[in-house]
């Protein structure tokens, strides 16, 4: 793949890149309607050959996206195309059953590289924890300093903060949506929920009970999900912008190779792992507004709340994963220097539960 | 009470205002006190005199808003009033533990009448669905007619998101925080962890692993969770709006006693229930949006971030309670028109699923 | 008046709450009442003792705001009660017209304290600028020192930026609304535009081309203006909460009497100022997000959109006078310490053309 | 140039998204940098040939921005080749110069599509205004009946809307920013004033009065500017959308070529401009809260906060465009039915000031 220009590439990586760029949506389109197919076809609705024919469609991105603007709907000029080799393609199903259960096929893919990070996290984490339980440093409230605390129990604080969102977002449940042109699987007759309970399975989906085209729980809530993990990670790269302070100075990040160098001062050493992922969060806290405003949608599909989602989506789940991997790039070469955590100590006090507290947050990793 | 002036009324029931306002975050802030006095007191850490003399005290709200303009933070005052009573209030705590203590508590509190109302939207959507289980009606995509559905589909629909949103609320955990000046606990010695285990079950809040004063996770979930409750009130709000149209007219909210009427068209008859529905779930979205930004929160204590969310919390949890107590009104009194829903009808088509979804949506009540 | 409770009077001072409290929003409904009333007198379209009975009409707050439930707004109960006095009020007009006018009007005298408190910002920055014009200091880019600046240049760029978000809000327009049912006036016959003129002069308000019941650019541009004020204000707070950092303590707020004290750590000196400005920043972004987000009404008047606007501009013009109330406060006290600047300095250069940056920025005051 | 994908095509324009591509975005650092070597030359602080030599460098994006990962910045690894053929690029200025300036000329060359879109929106609505000045229709406030106006009126309230803020959109100034290291122009000795000037001069930008790196409304301002003007067409696509649906029937959006059919019922004739519409409205408010919230940043550069703009910026042109075509696009093919107006008309009454507020409206034009 040839370069994906100025901005991108700086606050999202690669592999969580491609898995929510238009190819992967496109994929995921065809990847439903072949399971549409098939699940059709194991239920005798459709024949067999049929579905083999759809699932072996491969169409390219083309013009696709100029070919929808008559519609609003990538699916309209895809299913065109599919019908040009099957009339069963797409059979009783309805744009936003593709679309919305593309959607959830995207986000599960895009989650593996996203909590493949959000672990990366964890696990530096982690071992900050273990390597620094006894560095003593200041405990900072409103950002003066309170009483003393360890660096490792702050990066417990951490630890809890990025492991508890990641695990929300593991256990999400991404369902396949699947009701035809209103939500009643009209043209399906009497196998309609069947169908639908096994297109989810073979889309590794869950099966909703009744189609959401006009609850979109699953769109809010991963939304949501991914906010709060992208302000958990948020959280950490305040923090280590804070630390990196000049006049604080208690941690760094890597600087091999010019990093986190400038253009006009090209020995400075800014913590640029955390500050990409600040950027990075904010994205996503947009995007999850927007995935908030469109649960009201109008009756039976939303004209202009559904459509404003699908690059919604893409933005927080590329955001996410581009807060934690610049956040793992930054705690990857995170220099802690626990000498000057101590020197900058100007308060006195014991560490109380630290220790406990510590312990406690290592068994969430 | 007197008045609540001119606008809260209008979108928040007393019950639910009454759970959120200063009066209420006060007196949760004195059970916070208590409960801590009493966990130390059992622990041997306080006298127990000194824990009975602190649950004693109960000093009205007088000027401790405009006492905390030096402190930026209305327990600092609060300590000093208790302090004349006991020298041992407050003993190991931190400001933040107590408000966010307090805001876990007032939270709590208010779900109850914020459940209820949730409840009763369910509730009504139900029998809406069973009634209206075949009364026949349009389907309707990006607002022009698509296939038929019944209304007890569309009620299934909105059953299903209400019922979700509310289960998701009634199982976030509301953890209790007490971490002392810098999340060790210092002050306690060895006891601490027991001490805010106790004091945790002492107030009916879940313990939390370790203190969460810069894991704002408590906050933001419950935050998204009341977004996204607005959110699935807001859906049926709009569909009631837009069935109540003068060129619809196949719902009508209850007109007993003028209401709906306006100021200048005493014969209209508008669906005020639903649209304060709308108005409220704005706010909501509005304050969950303050709640995600202020996760990422300086060091061991936000200098902002986390005094922003006091009234964004209340706000959210008002507004929430009032959006599902709007729906619930409007449903209440809601007048279906079946006959009408069949004339408008111009698409033809059968019902495919729809029972089949009625019933699987039925279990969610 | 009594305490306005816990939360309120930490982050809004009490010349910016009363003009929009709820009484403040009544009295405006009064007086748009009274000054419609006048204006149809003059054009002869009701008599004039009519005029002069309406305006000495002053009720209560009462229990209006409960009255308002059945409508969805408060001007319903309340033309009910004027009416029981003269039947010619709120002759030609509808709801919308005296909540708009009355929300311009609410602003208006909102606006008196709310520029009062940025002005005292801007004063007190130039007071900055002019004594510590030649405090040398360490400019920092990404919060690492980049090249020295002066402190009177940082608190040039305050300046600027505060003084030209001020200047923008009192440059606004605020425009009266009257445009009766549907926007016709078609209860004023011909005098109508004259009358809707007229009105708009005896309250002090812009004369609108043609009511803006649909086109909510009034609303929206101050909510607009409102956030970028406060974001000026907020940038301000910020710095300021950075330079008191204990590491860096180059500025310090005000600590007579125990401001800035703590309740766990009474020794402390926190930033309080600048970090309530912080918070009543952030309400004000999410309270214009509302007002944004209302631009897209249906109609004639939105159900729904519109009625979200009434708490989120009093929320917005609350907190923006608090927040640069609060920065007012945290600058008047404002410690500076050229000496520590000069130590913490730890990179070297010459100040360019800083003294010329510093004198257009004067200007401005 | 090749498909741009799947969903941008569908909101945005070619036109405006060539304006704020990664290509444009080059383009506008390259003009920039050369700009700028342009007025330093001129000023005599570097060779003529220098500037000459500079202008003449224009790298392809390649991989820009993935070598702009170690600094967060694509202006490093930009000036690092600009420097392979000029050791005089990039004399006297940092990062921020480079990439502020640029953003305001993207905007400025982005504007000129989105102003033309605008502006065709606002001749459209005139035309509707002229043509239907006298078709009678209901007047609808909360989406019931109220009072006869015209279509003519409407158009005309729809047409203020999107002049103003067409208008002050095209009034926001854009200046450039030139500040150097730390925001003094240091390296450039006494002329950097001037050549701060002169460069602002040959970009066509706005001359500040003092760099702008902490104070960032031009930003903020452009960013509430676009959401009020986004804004401002959605409620035009909202009218359009309820004026559209089957029961009302009013208006349709033009059908030639299939447009507006669904891949479930072909014969369907969605408002597929004014959805898109409202969808691109969306984004432009989540990209516009960015802005604002970008507003707060530390010190002379924000960590974070100020590489959040880069992307929400192109969001908020890119969408704003893409809402005013979408717009004029439903507006250019939009099917009025004046008879059914009259049909569905079911309250009575005169139409008031109805032509002067029509005759007001079309001055704006």
């Amino acid at each position: 793949m040839t370069s994906r220009g100025l901005f991108t590439p700086i606050f999202v990586p690669d592999a969580v890149q491609d898995a929510v760029a238009d190819e992967a949506w496109l994929r995921a389109m065809l990847d439903v309607e072949a399971a549409l197919a098939a699940a059709e076809a194991a239920a005798g609705v459709i024949p067999r050959d049929a579905a083999e024919a759809i699932a072996a469609i491969r169409p390219g991105l083309g013009d696709l996206g100029i070919a929808a603007r008559d519609s609003g709907s990538p699916v309209v000029p895809l299913v065109r195309r599919l019908r040009e080799f099957s009339e069963w393609a797409h059979h009783g199903a309805t744009s936003q059953d593709i679309l919305d259960s593309a959607a959830m096929l995207v986000a599960k893919r895009a989650l593996v590289p996203i909590l493949a990070e959000l672990d990366a996290v964890v696990a530096r984490c982690a071992a900050l924890v273990r390597e620094h339980r006894d560095s003593v440093m200041a405990g900072r409230t409103l950002l003066q300093q309170a009483e003393p605390i360890t660096f490792g129990l702050k990066a417990a604080g951490w630890l809890a903060g990025v492991a508890g969102a990641r695990d929300r977002l593991r256990e999400l449940p991404l369902p396949a949506q699947l009701g035809g042109a209103a939500g009643t699987l009209a043209k399906l007759g009497e196998h309609g929920p069947a169908i639908a309970d096994d297109f989810a399975a073979l889309l590794g989906l869950a099966a909703p009970r009744l189609p959401w085209h006009g609850d979109r729980r699953p769109v809010a809530e991963l939304g949501a999900a991914l906010a709060i993990a992208a302000g958990a990670v948020e959280k950490v790269a305040l923090d280590i912008v804070l630390l990196a302070q000049t006049e604080v100075g208690e941690v760094a990040e890597a600087s091999e190779g010019g990093r986190g160098g400038s253009s006009a001062m090209p020995h400075k050493r800014n913590p640029v792992g955390a500050i990409r992922a600040r950027a990075a969060a904010r994205s996503v806290r947009a995007a999850a507004g927007v995935l908030l405003e469109a649960m009201a949608g109008e009756h039976e599909r939303a004209a202009g709340a559904w459509h404003s989602e699908w690059r919604a989506l893409s933005d927080a789940l590329a955001n996410t994963g581009g807060a934690a991997w610049s956040l793992h790039e930054a705690l990857d070469g995170l220099a802690v220097d626990p000498d000057r955590m101590r020197a900058n100590l100007a308060v006195e006090g014991d560490l109380g539960a630290a220790q406990t507290f510590i312990d406690r947050a290592l068994e969430l990793e």
